[in-house]
């Protein structure tokens, strides 16, 4: 259980060489939001364009936040976020219909996304050297409950809710290194999105992009091409594990 | 990882029929705060009654936290507190002495403390049934790396750190409810502490008390015979784990 020391596959001059932190954004980084929507969907409601209902609840995501952030709305979970998305999209997709208790229900499966194939052996190794936390605009609730059910083993479970701040703002990345005590170069953010990764880098954590070209579905490849800036470049969590020499 | 059902030895009205979330008290309950830094205090200043010594430090909690609560001092995390108390009692047992970098190392013992001998199969037990979280006055930080080196596989960390009010307020027992969109009654406090449980069963949690006879040494033996009013009485996390069919 003791932290291990640096392995000698990681050098002193490593950018993660004084790396104690690594905090995982969660949605498209280590779990498949739109696969597990999909999946669902099709399970429940055949005739939607499941993919295309899929991207739909994720694009109402920032600017829902954004009004939050703007204070055009008090502080809000993201259930709640979502929940308001989802009535909003949901004639759209031809299902006005649906009663409260499906759309109570449908609104949980943000609690059942699965994780990517290397999630859960790339965290337990990236565990033994690392303390592994989330840092997610998801609330505590839903990050605990998906984590249980994927078998994700954080060290700790860090959200916006703690901080009452949407990533990205630097509320978030920089209460990530006060909880622990450490400079934010002891701390690096994992992430399949630059924009997040940006935002940290500018508050001074280390940096590790995750290659997901299908978070978006099969049909809308992502282009996850390196961008200069960021640390380490990875096209899974079990790769930076053997990067890190875990 | 899926949670399971409940078994058929808690009966459809035993009081945690309805449980789904374990919210557990650390120091005493948990952990041997008193056992632990006894042993790192006999091992680094063998002339200190380092029984004596743990038991200041840790007499000067409750009060620290009081000065906060009646809003004498802001927000203050517990490994500060700690601190403070560590340098008004050092004098008193002959260690005015010690230098920064010794006062930090010390303090640290916080993060160091050692599980009691069923915590960690109490634990992994009682996950399988129930979503399982600290709620501790510890900060995040210290709870973090405390659970990760003593292998403690919480599903969640909560703290008074996120609530920004220690126990007893009910504000920390209500807020677990809160994250996690249950009603009080489906949330149970697990602790070696009447008043803590008490403050809880105000609030519509329901109580599992577990009996810590050494809490505050073999030389110091506590009162840990059954009071009314706590749902649950156990003399250990697995004689819990008995209880609930887990």
């Amino acid at each position: 259980m003791h932290a291990q020391p640096p392995s000698s596959t990681v050098s002193a001059d490593h950018p993660f060489a004084e790396v104690q932190v690594l905090a995982f954004d969660i949605f498209g980084t280590v779990v498949d939001w739109h696969g597990s929507i999909v999946r669902e969907m099709q399970a429940l409601y055949p005739a939607v364009d499941a993919s295309a209902f899929a991207r739909a609840w994720r694009a109402g995501y920032q600017p829902a936040m954004a009004r939050v952030m703007r204070g055009e709305q008090g502080w809000t979970l993201i259930d709640d976020l979502h929940r308001g998305i989802l009535d909003d999209i949901l004639p759209r997709f031809g299902l006005a219909h649906l009663t409260e208790a499906e759309r109570q229900h449908l609104n949980r499966v943000w609690h059942r996304l699965d994780a990517w194939a290397d999630s859960v052996e790339g965290l337990a190794r990236l565990k033994r050297r690392f303390i592994i936390t989330t840092l997610s605009n998801g609330n505590i609730g839903l990050l605990t409950r998906m984590s249980k059910r994927a078998g994700l083993p954080w060290d700790c479970v860090l959200s916006a809710e703690v901080f009452k701040a949407y990533k990205p703002s630097p509320e978030t990345y920089l209460g990530v290194a006060r909880v622990f005590d450490l400079p934010p170069r002891q701390v690096a953010l994992v992430a399949a999105h630059h924009d997040d990764l940006a935002a940290a880098r500018a508050c001074g954590l280390r940096t590790a992009y995750i290659e997901r070209p299908q978070e978006f579905g099969a049909d809308h490849p992502k282009d996850v091409s390196p961008q200069p800036g960021n640390d380490m470049h990875c096209t899974s969590l079990t790769a930076l594990a053997d990067r890190l020499g875990c």
